[in-house]
């Protein structure tokens, strides 16, 4: 059950809630539920659970594949406002692959049960969309990873990932392991190190235990690729 | 207008057709027409086109990645009785990255023309299910590659593509260029000729000018990878 608040937020941006009856959005509003979750846990483990939808009121999350021998990259990142489907992917028909979600910060999500998401979308056009929109745009996500990966050198992927993560952190200091940035990237964690050896020659950065610290903003930003450079949170 | 005959294999391809009202049956197959395509043109190329769905009688296309220096990867083939989405790209919103299709060999399909298609979707629940799950499907083949391609070592995609080509062309003999080997697999031409002389080494296959002839089939799939080999027509 939402407060009046609450309902305003939600009504904000599901895009499809002022085309559902009045009985539906009560219904909807009646099964909503906000839910805590705390950074290092994981909303989805690949097969593990079905939850539903979740809309994001505050935090970050991360959508990652993994492969058999333990690999990982990040295939997505979602933040406040944004609607995370693969947590109901047990419903989609055709989704035969399997993804891991991870909370990054302390996330608040309103979680649309599976049973009334599965219900509305077997039986209402608007929420249809809705989904259909909110897969086309992780595709579309993910494609862009797929380039990347198959088009774009490793040393401008990495100042790429470093850009977004300036920008999502909002500093020049980010206390990410360089494990983390290859799992971000689907590469290895050596790999990493020998391309930011290679920056902090440079003078575009400064390794410290823990973390980067960027001092050249103005020329990370000349060796990215700015054609596929994704400016994530504006 | 559909004869008869071309009303049943549309009817048994399109799982939404028995959810249609008599109407909308009626609209839908006066407004779809068969169309040829010679082996070598394109079905569709990048935002140059938007005919609608095209629902495979024969043939075969395949859909791909181009970079922008050139470079190509496959994203998936289809076959008969498949239906192609991409060529309807442009009613799907957020779909935000461009594929270009390419008729691999001489094709026959039924155009569902854009302005139909689009209405249908629109106001049609079964119709947009329909989009939903072959957009499902199309992201799911997708996954698929870029599995392969980051955790996959190029030997296996090598030898995983090889006995795909045999399955589709049910021959040992494979009429295809190096060239076009690496379009396939969003590799470089080199990178194919020195795997192909080193699996024509070990006594796998035999090298002639513009094609390959796969000589020991049960090596060559030792050589793949069992888990991500996809065994597509069947």
């Amino acid at each position: 059950m939402l407060s009046e608040a609450e309902l305003v937020y939600v009504k904000d941006t599901l895009p499809f809630w002022e085309e559902l009856s009045g009985q539906d959005q009560k219904e909807l509003a009646d099964a909503m539920k906000l839910q805590e979750f705390k950074a290092g846990t994981w909303l989805h483990r690949g097969d593990q659970d079905c939850s539903g939808l979740f809309l994001l009121k505050s935090g970050q999350i991360r959508t990652y594949f993994i492969s058999e021998t333990g690999r990982e990259i990040t295939l997505y990142r979602l933040f406040e406002r944004d609607v995370c489907i693969m947590t109901a992917s047990c419903m989609m028909k055709n989704i035969t692959f399997e993804v891991h979600i991870e909370v990054e910060k302390d996330t608040q999500a309103y979680l649309l049960p599976m049973t009334i998401v599965s219900g509305m979308s077997d039986t209402l056009l608007p929420v249809k969309s809705f989904l259909n929109e909110l897969m086309a745009s992780r595709f579309s996500d993910v494609m862009w990873v797929m380039e990347q990966v198959l088009f774009t050198s490793f040393d401008k992927r990495l100042a790429n990932f470093l850009m977004e993560q300036i920008a999502i952190e909002d500093s020049l200091t980010l206390h990410i392991t360089q494990e983390k940035i290859a799992s971000h990237l689907g590469s290895a964690r050596e790999v990493v190190t020998r391309m930011l050896k290679y920056f902090q020659q440079e003078g575009v950065v400064r390794l410290f235990r823990g973390g980067i610290k960027v001092i050249d903003e103005e020329q990370l930003y000349r060796m990215t690729d700015p054609n596929s450079y994704r400016h994530r949170p504006s």
